[in-house]
């Protein structure tokens, strides 16, 4: 039976999930996650606790619970739980109050907050990247960070709304289609911005496997049409010097965060 | 002078981010922060090194250095610079070890990898949000998961993609234009689906910033036009028992992690 995990917060939940994600990842092993976030009231914190007390009685095996919680009251009822407990804020907060010579603030919701300048840039970034995704324009091109370029279904619409999301980066994306490639060039639009392109590029059967799942059977999909243009476009970064990548064995936040690597763009944090 | 922070990993940097961000969210403090992601060799660990120990030198003040490594030799690199580090795996995984009775597996890049089977389902996801964004079309409405509907710049289109790319879920979102408003009603193919929809709504002020960042001085931002479409679309709610929540002071992680939260909906972990 896979082993209970508890995800709490008093807020959005997301970082204790990002922290016990990150933890449990190390383990080779399966886990049936439960994520209860806004535990914002003392009565929430015991329905909570109760929750976890029976699920140690129902298994008889003690749940791990990775908790990130401000309120300290609200922290000591979920720390006093059967579960074996992983406290992520407080190991780290109190060490770092004694070397920063400050006390914390604790403020719940500070963590994923609107509250600081960047949030609205980031939504912008947001908003950038879908008006501008798989070339539906160029005019707006002025405007952007980065333009990922590649071939249909090659990656590039999720890596540059993760580029928006995650890093607050106006991402524009423009997609080679087939009737590009008996004479494929960069359009003059994409040459003004050469310095800005990054190309994506991804294995031809990974590819075929992608696209099948589109539209099955089609040329599209066929693996002599997904190798034809992925080597034409690869032939075209190499002669026109685009920087790129082969996604196929990555994630989008391996994609983004190896563009920024390659090109040295800031990450804007949230 | 801002305190300099690091954030270090040989993978994405992402989780080393993210948890040092949540830490120090809690202090009234500035800091000047820099990530350096794929750590991978003993060469560019020692870089780090000499990088971090000088900025020691030259600002006369340890800097903090928040890390995820995975490799332990890299560790122990960047474990032994001048910097106040807080290593956030090691806290973690030797006690987790003991728990669990079984040895960590540590490998590089599992955090955010590919190799799960919620990846391709994830990227579904993304594609979904892009392609039924804004009411675009209504005819995946069946395979939608939820049904975001508002007023134009309320917040639905970051809080679709944030659903999608961080949860796995398939999100459309159907907007509610000045033309509506007359005789503000459901459209048919919404209410078919009228279980899945969830209502967004934002304060007149806070509507009419975002909007003339778009439009200056247009009717489309006036402060009246923004009252009158959000009274008519609340009073819609109300009628059709559509579950809503205020977006003007939540983040769109909060946003997402609201709605799940209210409607019940399991996040898909990644």
């Amino acid at each position: 039976m896979a082993r209970k995990v508890y995800f709490i917060s008093d807020g959005t939940a997301i970082t204790a999930e990002v922290f016990g994600h990150a933890v449990l990842s190390q383990f080779p092993l399966e886990f049936e996650q439960t994520t209860i976030p806004f535990v914002e009231t003392l009565d929430k914190a015991e329905e909570v606790k109760a929750r976890i007390n029976n699920c140690f009685i129902t298994t008889g095996e003690r749940p791990l619970l990775f908790h990130s919680i401000v309120n300290p009251e609200i922290r000591m009822v979920v720390k006093s739980t059967e579960a074996l407990e992983y406290d992520f804020l407080n190991t780290f907060v109190a060490p770092l109050e004694e070397q920063l010579g400050i006390k914390a603030e604790p403020k719940t919701h500070r963590t994923h907050s609107i509250n600081n300048a960047s949030y609205d840039s980031r939504i912008d970034a947001i908003h950038f990247a879908m008006d501008n995704d798989d070339g539906i324009t160029m005019k707006n091109l002025e405007e952007a960070e980065i333009i990922l370029v590649g071939v249909s279904r090659c990656g590039k619409t999720p890596s540059s709304l993760y580029l928006s999301m995650q890093f607050g980066i106006k991402a524009a994306n423009y997609p080679f289609i087939a009737e590009d490639m008996d004479n494929l060039r960069l359009p003059s639009e994409l040459k003004k911005h050469k310095h800005k392109l990054f190309g994506l590029t991804i294995d031809p059967m990974r590819l075929r496997e992608i696209r099948n799942q589109r539209l099955e059977g089609s040329t599209y999909a066929s693996l002599r049409q997904c190798r034809m243009e992925l080597k034409e476009v690869e032939a075209m970064y190499r002669k026109e010097n685009i920087p790129y990548i082969n996604t196929t064995y990555h994630s989008v936040e391996e994609i983004a965060a190896k563009i920024l690597s390659m090109t040295g763009m800031q990450r804007k944090m949230f």
